[in-house]
């Protein structure tokens, strides 16, 4: 079996994932920060290690600024409705999953207003059009770092700059790229940073994060119990308590804090190497193929391991299927939960069948999804 | 090591939790629902199976309704700002959970507005007593089914039909009860159903869920990605998909009906009936130890496995810290998140040590945790 989903889920995760969850919930499965004994101590450590090494990453000086969520799209949610009131205008872009859309969506109905900045036929956002898209009320700009549909790169810094100059914040949904490629929140003037913990930073599922800038005093979404100021039944303001109510999922922060080190000890720049150098030759290859249709940027400098392809008119669920039943090839059709996204490169009829690389898929395994892509075509 | 702090999350789990999560996180950890090959499929598929036992432990006819969560925190934020709106009027109990607490001290600002019924002593509540403060305006009863600091047994049939009579909604945090007390959904009147999977359902931490009655229309926290109707940037109506936007906890969610299936096999009347001795012979001894105040109903048809104590004026986090360091026992200490409920019992400044017993605790424990109280409190 071939597993080119890894946009989805990264898959499989280093043993050391695996086996620091597995210990956490065998050694010290306990309730971090509920009780004071032996166990819980641990754990609510051990949390606190996964917390300072994501600090770490991404260059952010507070590891308390870090909030674990279940997973990118509760981060999104949060940092959106967090900020947002009544009278508000965001800019975002065409480019974006479901996760940024249908939040704003739902929000317009409570008097907030977006203006949806439009790629061009490679999945590109251009800065200038995010600068000429803010207005007196705008409040906060969202992009994505890499579109999860074109693996196109947002030029992020140069957006932080424009939001940063116009007195604007601005949220990034890391999505498809924390992990592999470099994010810096001080030098990229970013304000918050939502990413999943179980993609490129090789967790488990039911992890994720949002990073919110000392200072910014955005709301929680729920409130409960936080082991921390019982007494009082107002949420407690500290950070990350007041945005982490009810039991954590400890085990599964822990074999996150294990993936983000094993990538750094693997290097992230020798992680996206390998990435770029499967990417490059697998579009190489495709893009050299009879009916075969390739979307994005098609040049590694501007596209991450995401390639989106169509073969002549053939449905998109259909050619996933063939790929998994024939091929055993893992690949992931439709519409990818970004339907604008598809209107601005021209599949949303047809969708796309996406093939997502990761740090496990060889050179071999590229070559055998290029032999299926020809076969499939000469029948096509 | 003895582990008396099963309240806050069980531990250990059964052989077949652990294995269960391993083999999805190893085997098939792909995205559920976000994709159609093999092991996106097979994960999808027994996620449904857990929605199914779920569904068949709590006699829930559809098992759709049945929502995943994060915890269950989330899942009383969702199902208390699902349903309330302003100028309605809720009725809860003064033995509730910060989680309940919180998010409707939150909502008073919104104004919704509520009334606290005061349990006795032994931390009782009176079903007369939540129905007399029903009011023109009153919309949900909320009320736990068993005090996480006096393991008091609520009495949710009587309270149910109360609601039922009145046309009010019931909404039952089951954190302390799920997996050990028989609940019945119909025929107990309730309309939605909290409960952590990671507690005496012997599920991974990451897991909780919500029951949401057919036809009981209330608002999602969050949108997002649903893999459904991806078309549509808004949210889809159709359940579960409206309140599980994003990844799921996959593995932690086979762990979850892993867990579920242990306790059916092993039967749950022979679960509590364990816990149920357990918990009777060690309020028995531990009564008769001088010094030694105990609180709750005292009596094992009333209370579950979870028993207060306090010795002599010792502050709580030191006797605590006393059991950890010179008996490897390990409780919780403190205000257990629930400040009314302390001042309900008389305990607010002095704080509980809580012994909470699972599956797992053996007589020769508890023996264990007798013998430690009567030394702790002969030197106090």
């Amino acid at each position: 079996m071939i597993y080119f989903d890894n946009a989805a889920t990264s898959f499989p995760k280093p043993d050391i994932v695996y086996q620091s969850i597995m210990k956490a919930m065998k050694e010290y499965g306990a309730n971090p920060g509920r009780s004071g004994h032996k166990l819980a101590l641990r754990l609510g450590r051990e949390i606190f290690e996964t917390r300072e090494v994501i600090a770490k990453l991404f260059n952010i000086k507070n590891p308390m600024n870090v909030i674990f969520t279940f997973n990118c799209t509760e981060s999104l949610n949060l940092g959106i409705k967090g900020i947002l009131n009544r009278g508000d205008h965001v800019v975002t872009t065409s480019m974006e999953h479901n996760s940024v859309l249908r939040p704003l969506k739902a929000l317009e109905k409570e008097g907030i207003e977006t203006t949806i900045v439009k790629g061009d036929l490679m999945g590109r956002i251009n800065p200038i059009d995010i600068e000429n898209s803010i207005k007196h009320n705008t409040k906060l700009i969202i992009t994505t770092h890499i579109s999860n549909l074109t693996g196109t790169i947002i030029p992020i810094e140069a957006i932080g700059q424009i939001a940063k100059k116009n007195g604007i914040y601005y949220l990034v949904d890391a999505a498809q790229s924390a992990g592999v490629y470099n994010i810096d929140v001080e030098k990229m003037n970013i304000d918050m940073l939502a990413f999943p913990g179980h993609k490129c930073l090789l967790g488990p599922q039911g992890t994720g994060g949002l990073y919110i800038r000392e200072g910014l005093d955005i709301k929680e979404m729920g409130q409960g119990g936080t082991g921390s100021i019982s007494h009082l039944l107002e949420q407690p303001g500290v950070r990350p308590d007041r945005y982490e109510s009810g039991t954590p999922n400890g085990p599964g922060i822990i074999g996150l804090g294990a993936g983000i080190n094993y990538i750094l000890q693997e290097g992230m720049d020798k992680v996206r190497k390998h990435e770029e150098e499967l990417t490059k030759h697998f579009i190489e290859e495709i893009t050299k193929i009879d009916k075969v249709k390739v979307y994005g940027p098609l040049d590694v400098r501007y596209q991450a391991a995401v390639v989106p392809i169509n073969i002549g008119d053939v449905d998109s669920s259909e050619l996933s299927y063939i790929l998994d039943q024939d091929y055993d090839i893992e690949v992931r059709p439709g519409l990818h939960c970004a339907p604008i996204a598809h209107k601005t490169i021209g599949t949303f009829e047809q969708g796309v069948v996406r093939f997502s690389f990761g740090l496990y898929n060889t050179h071999e395994e590229i070559e055998q999804g290029i032999k299926a892509i020809k076969e499939i075509s000469r029948e096509a």
